[in-house]
């Protein structure tokens, strides 16, 4: 825990005054002042999280947690649970969703196994952190130990310490992990107090009795458990994953290190709830990827205080939307920096 | 009127058994079915447009139109008239937005002066297209004449015709020219029988009063010339605009061609309107980049049948917005032709 206290006490508000000066600067580009709307928006808060600028974008990496889910064993999922290590094996072959869209966007994929029930052993390609095999079954009692919960947390900041030193400049989450909609569900439940059904959906896209019966599992969960909402690491080591505390860490990391982060979807978003709560400044460091299908993401979103930037009805994961969205992100930071202002283009002002 | 009646006499209806053939193929990739929303729509819908089950979109093109406006003298927009020939000289130069982001995202911008007010004679990298040095005063007579109208519509088309002899994968429309935000209004409320102040807004950021000028400028033009809504080119010739025109004449091009086309915002969706008038199975080769700030986009949109793909509360043009559009939709594709199916990974099934 103090590995992770210190990383939360080094976490400071982004700097107003660089954020005014990008927008001044934004302001004498040729446009009317605010015409290119959210890019500009997204142009001044990386200059104010950074504190440079001239922020450097180029360099982009998805981080893709995976892990499994002891929850899975009461029919949660439309997916059998070795799904989980068959899309590992995809991530690394490149043939998955995040491969072809990271590729796309020029941003880099790493894959983290810091819980899959699979024996990845010395298989290149893979950053190996593996906490355990499998999160326990929540409705029966923790998802996992409170020294668990530490070392999953820590995988995210020293991955996000690790991309400071090597001059990362926009950073991104995802994940994997057969049935993990439904400790996403039980965090957002047990830390705003709406009810279960209010922020339970289809996940990968189960039917209505299998929906009933996930609700029923979440409230048993946290029935059992009695997490502490005002304590949201106990919220986590009782009802998360390992890979949603890797995506805490990575986002606390993050925003420790003035790094940019662009968070998914619904998994990811309920990694960075956690974080957000553990200090009020996160929020400025976060941007949100996009609107995903499953309902309680909007909760959750608002919570954080994030607007989404897209809305294409995702709800794949795997840092998906999280790609799509840095393109956009590193689109604003290039107007900053490429556009022609009036007087270099020799245009006359409104 | 021959050539553009030949064009529109070449629009068919998509070939919806590629549709489905695509949407099959995207089923058997390693992702829950549908997950991953709009950008399955675009595949299969790029599919069914080009008739081509690998469509090659990377050679994307923006062709962004410039025109003058004689509407101009009546003080409807925030920025004075030389804006439009200083503009054309910074796309040229490549140091606005348009150049940012289509450079963002592999995309060529090709800037057509099809009626500017400013003699730009011999000036190299400029398609040269004009009709005449800006449209008349439309609260005072029709904006153009019908052999003008038919002179910027056929620009359009010809230069969808040469892309299809180029290969582009993908178009984009855009546009320049001040005060253009004014045909654009007066054309959607003729053709939708909205009122003018419905369809009407703040244009590059005009004030209240100018706002009140601008709507009471529209409604003299309409009263004056009469334009009737059951004839998209009469509309188009008594109160729209050379660089409007223009981009009709390109979306009904793209139709005739199979190739689909990337509205851009405000502007460009009123001479998509008009094209989509024209024909009723136009709509199925268009993509609407983006939802503008300016009201009554909304109200064309709907007509036209297309659902934005973005949301970033731009307010530009010049095409912006279908830049970021396209490389959503060329990522899609990807996702069509590079994404492993469930048993070229060996994953599982739900």
């Amino acid at each position: 825990m103090k590995f992770i206290n210190e990383t939360i006490s080094r976490i400071k508000p982004v700097d107003k005054e660089k954020l005014e000066q990008a927008q001044r600067r934004l302001d004498n580009k040729t446009k009317p002042q605010g015409s290119l709307g959210r890019l500009e928006e997204f142009a001044r808060r990386i200059v104010a999280i950074s504190g440079v600028q001239d922020p450097d974008v180029s360099k982009k990496i998805i981080f893709t947690f995976a892990g499994d889910h002891g929850v899975t064993v009461e029919g949660v999922s439309l997916f059998p649970r070795e799904v989980t290590p068959q899309m590992v094996l995809n991530f690394l072959s490149g043939g998955a969703g995040i491969n072809v869209l990271s590729r796309h966007v020029g941003a880099e994929v790493r894959v983290v196994d810091v819980g899959v029930d699979y024996d990845f052993e010395g298989m290149s390609g893979l950053i190996h952190k593996k906490v355990a095999r499998g999160t326990k079954n929540f409705s029966k009692g923790p998802a996992m130990s409170r020294e668990q919960m530490v070392a999953a947390l820590t995988v995210g900041i020293e991955l996000a310490d690790q991309c400071r030193a090597d001059g990362v400049g926009l950073v991104g989450t995802g994940e994997m992990g057969i049935g993990n909609t439904t400790p996403s569900s039980a965090i957002i439940a047990a830390i705003s107090g709406k009810t279960v059904a209010e922020v339970t959906h289809r996940g990968t896209g189960i039917g209505d009795a299998a929906l009933v019966n996930k609700i029923r599992v979440i409230e048993l969960g946290l029935a059992l458990n009695k997490p502490d909402s005002k304590d949201p690491l106990d919220v986590l080591e009782k009802v998360g994953g390992f890979e949603i505390a890797a995506i805490t860490g990575l986002v606390l990391g993050c925003a420790a290190n003035s790094i940019p982060v662009v968070i998914d979807g619904f998994i990811s978003t309920a990694g960075a709830l956690i974080a957000s709560e553990l200090h009020p400044c996160v929020r400025e460091y976060v941007f949100a990827a996009h609107q995903s299908v499953e309902i309680g993401h909007a909760f959750m979103l608002e919570r954080i205080g994030a607007e989404p930037i897209l809305d294409l009805k995702f709800r794949l994961g795997e840092g998906t939307g999280a790609a799509l969205a840095m393109t956009l992100i590193e689109s604003g930071v290039k107007i900053l920096k490429e556009m022609a202002t009036f007087e270099q283009a020799g245009v006359s002002q409104g």
